[in-house]
């Protein structure tokens, strides 16, 4: 763990089983790292209960930003009443008060509120969820899975570039290999955005000495042996990282060298957010504030920013306009 | 295994590593299966090698269609050389020669030469490639793996009741669930393809007491707690299928109830065909041949077929000018 105090905002309401895995979830984080603190955003009688189970020394790292369920919402499911709670979890971000958002409430809402709270990115349509699995020959950078799930060859190129950015100042990766996924690996397998892609994909400059390997298969995602950053439509992205985690549990569990993370980087937006699977348990909410906490000390969304301001943009293409915007139908 | 004979023809020279992986696996199905004849479609050399690893009372279970490498194409590689390869034994098909193909050559040559050689069925515009997963809860039956890439929403209806037939016939499931594959479970998730189709398939009727369950996900394919029958664009199957076999790869191995099959039926050609993997191995092959002589045994291809004759044609959809014709750009 890196040093250094990282302050993230927890949004109680968010996630199927909120509150009681979020508070789970965030007091494994705080006993796990103790240069971190926690703002506490939702209901005052969940933050106290979480309180009560901290000894005093940990207590003073907790702060706690009271938000009631709306007005005649007590009986409204908690995944309605959570909205108000990722929004002002955001608003902390924004007003300095907090240095990163966690949120295990639906994806779009948590999307939509840190887009409209902290600003996107120039050049950013739609943030890209980005989602790190620990494959046996090191991480593997999986995006989009689940920002856009229509995207056009022009934002899988960009997603290209953010992917292997985020590579190398997320995890460390050096010249990383980034390859598109497709159903060959030869020149010309697959659809039409594939194809259209993959020649951008060629010709692009990418930063941190890292190399286009061109088109690469499912395979390659939970082995990491073909490319470092693997780049698709957040859809197939989606559907895929669900469908490892569920081989994972058939065949008795993940492998050594780690399971699919429930927890996902949302980039694009300036500010460090981090979403969590809406059915996280309390330790993928544990391990979602901890990549909170990781990517906050590296200052990665201000770095992979700054480089995507230096890249040289990728011009308009044919069929870009074919990148549709859909709001909150994904659910990590 | 059902008893009755079922002449098999195989493509010798399909599949990465032809003939030596092809000749294995034909050995391996023709030592577990009594009444498997064999219709060797190849250069008589390869055939005559492996008849000389067949005791006397084998022998008469084989027959050889000898095809030369076209003239001047012996120093292409095999993959080039077998189009010739498939096009004889689905040939042999037509002519009452042989049963049923299989092939693990191009899956794009295949599916050419099975469309042009067999025709096709009625309302098919292109065949679909059908991938049976032996998962805990039983049978999956996911459709599509790579026929069509791009397919229209009136396409998806269709491979639902196709997918269900299949699933009853094939494999004996009884009132199969179907599901559509997508980002989450509730109404509405997904990409436009996925929200226009959801309710196409509420209301389309099913075969066999089938009932569809609406959206499923990734973590589904693998269990097959949720449905017996998953359907899903071309590209996404295929690239789930492999993201699970590398999945179980990672987790050292696949669970007991089997791993995932590296041969899928095509279905929409008046004939029984098997494409195998390209990177087949010898019990691949000798699986494709085992699950071509089951189909043919069952007289599965006729029977879906009659049963798609005889369902209500889903009307053309708006959206469905969306499904796009690729060819061979797929690779099993």
């Amino acid at each position: 763990m890196e040093p250094g105090t990282a302050r993230i905002a927890v949004d109680l309401l968010g996630g199927d089983d909120a509150p009681a895995v979020v508070v789970d979830g965030a007091l494994r984080a705080m006993r796990a790292d103790p240069d971190l603190h926690l703002l506490l955003v939702g209901p005052a009688e969940v933050a106290d209960g979480l309180i009560g189970a901290l000894d005093p020394v940990q207590r003073i790292r907790v702060t706690v930003r009271p938000v009631r369920a709306a007005v005649g919402m007590a009986d409204h499911p908690v995944a309605a009443r959570a909205d108000s709670t990722v929004r002002a979890a955001v608003t902390a971000v924004r007003d300095g008060i907090a240095d990163a958002v966690v949120s295990a409430g639906a994806t779009g809402a948590t999307v939509t509120a840190a887009a409209l709270g902290l600003g996107r990115w120039p050049h950013v349509r739609r943030p890209a969820l980005v989602a790190t699995l620990p494959a046996v020959a090191g991480p593997v950078v999986l995006l989009d899975v689940g920002g856009s799930l229509e995207p056009g060859p022009a934002t899988l190129v960009r997603h290209a570039v953010l992917g292997t950015a985020y590579a190398a100042v997320a995890h460390g990766v050096a010249e990383p290999r980034v390859g598109l996924l497709s159903v060959g690996t030869e020149a010309g397998k697959g659809d039409r955005l594939r194809r259209t892609a993959d020649p951008l994909l060629a010709a692009v400059p990418l930063p941190h000495g890292a190399r286009y390997v061109g088109l690469v298969e499912g395979y390659d995602i939970a082995s990491g042996s073909r490319a470092d950053v693997v780049v698709t439509d957040g859809f197939t992205g989606n559907v895929l990282l669900k469908a490892i985690e569920g081989a994972y549990a058939m065949a008795g569990g993940p492998p050594a060298s780690g399971g699919v993370p429930r927890a996902a980087a949302l980039l694009g937006v300036a500010g460090t957010v981090v979403v969590c699977h809406g059915a996280a348990r309390g330790d993928d909410v544990a391990s979602g504030i901890a990549l909170a906490a990781h990517l906050w000390r590296r200052r990665a969304t201000e770095t992979v920013s700054a480089l995507l301001d230096r890249a040289p943009q990728t011009p308009s293409q044919p069929g870009d306009h074919a990148d549709r915007t859909t709001d909150t139908e994904v659910s990590l």
